[in-house]
């Protein structure tokens, strides 16, 4: 790449072929290739600049905003991408926006919950950008729990419209990106209710501005609701702020795909079954996950990379400090990390398959796998994501002081990242849904229902609780089939643990709340269990390239060991393995370490992340940190004059004046 | 307080006497009553007003703090404040800046290192704000490791000077507060050279900038690093990068206290002992720790509060949702924070007692304590410091999507904190520290040299090693020799443990880097020890107020149990408890949570924080949060105008023409 590159040793030290890992990591050659094609011309284009985002006042940064997704869309339709080249080009320009929600929510909600006349209607608008769509669910005292919107669609059968309307404060639809200054449309989630009577939350189209001078309509008052978290980060989004004072929109724009209301203001059901909208479901939270994998991986790759430039204390007599990657305190916090990037990256490649899979047999009405399917999705989103928060600031701290720097680009990584871990389903609430679920499949276990796809395991739950794990010497814990059946046996008998307190409890709803806790530490037993055997299956495919699969092996039980280290109490607590196993698995992951350390910039250059997408002086590819963050400080707009603005008018009379001011 | 009161029957469920419990807080009625009185006082004074702070651009938010700076020190002497007043109103004032350095760092270095002609010289001109001081010590290339300094003092003879220089990029100076456009001085620290010798780094009272016009002195290169995490937070502080091009300073400027440099170039170590300089460490460290349960309190009151204003779920055929701060799940992760912020208060409380001890013994020229206390106090920096970071990022969690709004004052304390991981000592490097001095400590076990002070446990290694917790049931869990002998059987045993796994290695050093991590965890277990003995310690004292004893008694068990379920895996793997015991352990803790639920609100309404200070919508006294989080929405810059400005230029052109983008 770059003529000068600190990092070329550390690139020597290599022991596979990194262009093949590309390939891995990437999930086939063509997908490979056609990032690398999109990331560069990204990069390439000053319009989508972004090192000066921290720098920007809100309005600049959303007016930046509104200047990229135009030319994002100038671009994909000069250079004629595809529908999968311009997702990623909206990827690569890795600023949040209105547009997101146009592709995201408001395309999808029709297409899910519209009638064939109403997608006829609607969604070529949408594709031609004539209109602007976003999601209008949330309210401000209203947020998981759909169910309690308070926002009411009447039925006027005199006119033939419904009536939207926001009954109290709280009903203040609050969240919904775009909705703040953009959109013209949404999907506006309601209770509806027709001769009185309340049917429960549907989706309504409805007009919110002009098309003309893009004022909000009659009756809707609008708004954005403010800062948040971070420089840049989410701020470039409008997220919003709408109330309705009985605003009208014609019948036909309620989503009539799934129930209708007639003419005459009857409610009817349609035969459709509702499980359908499970697809959807599944293909958002596959998307969720393989976005963790990818913030992960740049934390990681910024961490990885400086960890490899820093040097701190251990010089010998005057020689150069130690690389800070070589501490190993460094690697046993950065290495699984580098190891979890690449598991959420397989596991996400499966739930791929797991989307084909499912959404086959909707087609075929076969439901049967569908509360598994719900499951796993759920505990995925939440533990990937949960993860990849607390991952993305242990990195920044792994870079130590200038890591607090916008320009090390780890906070706002962190500030733009952490809403996935609240957005799409809370992740305890996501956890304790799992909860749910592994409860019922206990309380089946022996009724002949046997457990299918993640959860089959449970199936062999007599053998699982009770087997001894069979390590003797350290480098047992190499063998696939030992780490799987160690975390089945932790999973198995914890989930049956809370079965048994839950049962201690007369009503069933009280034994979950007591126990809602320990359920949710089950729950993520559970989803490790499946991040971790979705690895081992991926090592049993054939694998191409130099070096390539024994690599990925080394990561694999890094990363299964290094939770078996975090979560020890849960393995031995459950008698799933003896201490002295455990002490064995923690001097295997040692050694595993010191064969990560010169595969390590490798490892993360393969991730092919570009200086521009990575946006970190630490991360810098060719490793030129101190020269740059020496040069990145004098655009701060307090180096535009010597003396700050205010200096004269408030400092400098104290500092001329004789007042003592005691020992502040 | 205010006459609105959502919390009203929160507080009237409250089983103890408040105001005596904010006495505890606080440490004395005198310090309630100052710190009540000033915080007020700051509440009252509108340029003190913070609300805004994270609408404000770089160099807005820099005057603004200017501004508050000179007001704050004019109040001081209009309201003729003490000392100790003087200090709670910059605390209060909330707003990181220059001024921190002078009294926090400037001062005290000429103090701690300085002559008596020196102190004589410059300690007058400080205090009386005629120069502004700042301590310049970190480089670019250098953070921890004080001996890699770059930065070089060269003695020139002929004029009786020193040479101040830069001889690399690296060697900058990086970091330093109020360096980048305040400081007027700086104690910069450098290698002292003498006649071509390297004497290590010395401190150097370095003039910056003219008295005059401000501007940096011939040969200085001065400015500020740029931004940093979060929006307001650090960005009101001028962090600086500094390069000297030969500057020359009078030889006098050198701190002389401890070593001296002769009229002739002669290097003259003093008989002052070194170790009188602990005594500043322990009392900076003693601030950290004080500041960590503040922080931690700020957090978990903004998170209680809103807990008990938030809804979710449970609604009963269409009656109020269940508040949050109901659910055990919400419990089991907001109580253990709200426990270690009186944990961490009253281990604060009792450094201050260990910091007049060392003083005492220092006089006295006894430094037996010292390697103890010193360990004591970096393991207590390291832990208190990183619970904080991390329990104020669970808090925003625990509020949902609301806590992501830069108004709910969460995301600006997280990104203001987090820096105390990192400065005064790198939050890894000291548990190293503390893993040397227990290795240190188990090698010389039944050498006769008894462990002191917060080590002594492990004179009863022998009993600690082999002895076995006598628990039955849940409820002896709440017996305090029964929680200390299981964290003391844990540190022991850990440290011991990496003791063994050390001396397998030849090398000692290779054996230390080897199982540093582990060390890292051992340090942990022993400074957690130290908490929850210094929690049980405050209990043995008398405590005024109905219910206030049996309060804290029922947080300490909280800390403690809620320790031991996180760190199972040490108690169990060390074999300390039983598995079983373990689940006893988890059992009662869920008792003592709704033991904790009534009083809940209280206990951080004990805290007395103003709601100013808060600087929360959501953590609000009075509660009413809906309402005015929907009256803070509309101060957002985008809302001053109805279209957005670059909606015209960039978007409208899009939403007329006609091109279908395909399915991005």
């Amino acid at each position: 790449m770059e003529a000068l590159d600190y990092h070329a040793e550390e690139r020597r030290k290599a022991e596979f072929a990194v262009q093949e890992m590309k390939i891995v990591w990437a999930g086939s050659r063509q997908a490979y290739e056609m990032s690398d094609r999109v990331a560069r011309l990204v990069a390439s284009d000053p319009v989508f600049r972004k090192d000066n985002r921290t720098r920007l006042s809100r309005k600049e940064l959303f007016t930046d905003t509104l200047k990229k997704v135009a030319h994002a869309w100038k671009r994909i339709i000069e250079l004629r991408l595809s529908e999968e080249e311009g997702t990623k080009l909206m990827d690569f320009m890795d600023q949040p926006s209105f547009a997101d929600l146009q592709w995201g929510m408001f395309i999808p909600a029709i297409k899910g919950n519209g009638t064939e006349e109403q997608k006829a209607k609607w969604l070529p608008m949408a594709y031609k950008v004539q209109i602007l769509g976003c999601y209008a669910q949330t309210e401000l005292g209203h947020g998981s729990n759909v169910r309690g919107l308070e926002t009411t669609a009447t039925f006027d059968p005199q006119t033939d419209e419904f009536v939207l309307h926001s009954p109290t404060l709280t009903s203040s639809k609050w969240w919904p990106g775009g909705m703040g200054k953009v959109s013209t449309h949404a999907v506006v989630y309601a209770r509806l209710i027709t001769d009185g009577q309340d049917h429960g939350v549907h989706g309504f189209i409805v007009q919110l501005r002009s098309l003309d001078d893009h004022s909000p309509l009659p009756g809707i008052t609008a708004g954005d609701i403010g800062m948040k978290f971070g420089s840049g980060a989410y701020n470039s989004m409008d997220n919003g702020v709408m109330r309705f004072d009985h605003v009208r929109i014609p019948r036909d724009q309620m989503l009539m795909g799934i129930s209708q209301v007639t003419r005459e203001g009857k409610y009817v059901q349609s035969d459709v079954p509702r499980q359908l909208m499970y697809g959807p479901m599944v293909f958002v939270r596959r998307k969720i996950v393989a976005d963790a994998s990818t913030a992960l991986s740049r934390a990681v790759c910024i961490a990885t990379r400086y960890s490899a430039v820093r040097r701190q204390f251990g010089s010998q007599n005057g020689g150069p400090e130690t690389q800070v990657i070589d501490y190993k305190t460094q690697q046993s916090r950065l290495f699984p990390l580098l190891a979890s990037a690449y598991a959420f990256r397989f596991v996400g490649q499966w739930l791929m398959w797991l989307y084909t899979d499912v959404m086959q047999r909707l087609q075929a009405n076969d439901f049967s796998t569908l509360p598994e399917v719900h499951a796993c999705t759920a505990g995925l989103k939440s533990i990937t994501t949960s993860a990849t928060a607390d991952g993305i600031e242990e990195c920044r701290k792994l870079c130590g002081g200038h890591g607090y720097l916008s320009s090390s680009g780890l906070p706002e990584l962190f500030a733009v990242y952490v809403p996935a871990c609240t957005y799409e389903g809370d992740n305890v609430v996501m956890l304790l849904q799992v909860g749910r679920f592994l409860m019922k499949t206990v309380s089946q276990l022996g009724s002949g229902k046997m457990p299918v796809g993640t959860i089959a395991y449970m199936g062999r739950a007599e053998h699982l609780l009770q087997c001894r794990c069979e390590v003797e010497r350290a480098e047992d814990w190499l063998k696939p089939h030992v780490i799987l059946e160690a975390f089945e046996a932790r999973a198995a008998r914890m989930a049956v643990a809370c079965a048994k307190n839950m049962n201690k409890f007369p009503k069933q709803e009280d034994g979950f709340a007591e126990v809602s806790a320990d359920l949710t530490e089950a729950a993520v037993a559970h989803c490790q269990l499946i991040v971790v055997s979705k690895f081992i299956e991926k090592l049993q495919q054939d694998i191409p390239g130099k070096g390539v699969k024994r690599q990925l092996e080394i990561l694999c039980n890094v990363y299964a060991l290094s939770l078996m280290h975090k979560h020890i109490g849960d393995f031995v607590a459950t008698g799933c393995i003896s201490p002295e196993q455990g002490a064995l698995a923690n001097e295997q992951l040692r050694l595993l370490y010191s064969q990560v350390r010169p595969n390590a910039i490798a490892l993360v250059d393969a991730f092919n992340h570009t200086d521009h997408y990575l946006g970190s002086i630490l991360g810098r590819y060719d490793g030129n940190v101190y020269p740059k963050l020496y040069e990145e400080a004098w655009k701060d707009p307090l180096n535009e004059t010597v003396v700050p603005d205010g200096f004269h008018e408030y400092i400098q009379p104290i500092l001329k004046q004789n007042i003592r001011l005691a020992r502040l």
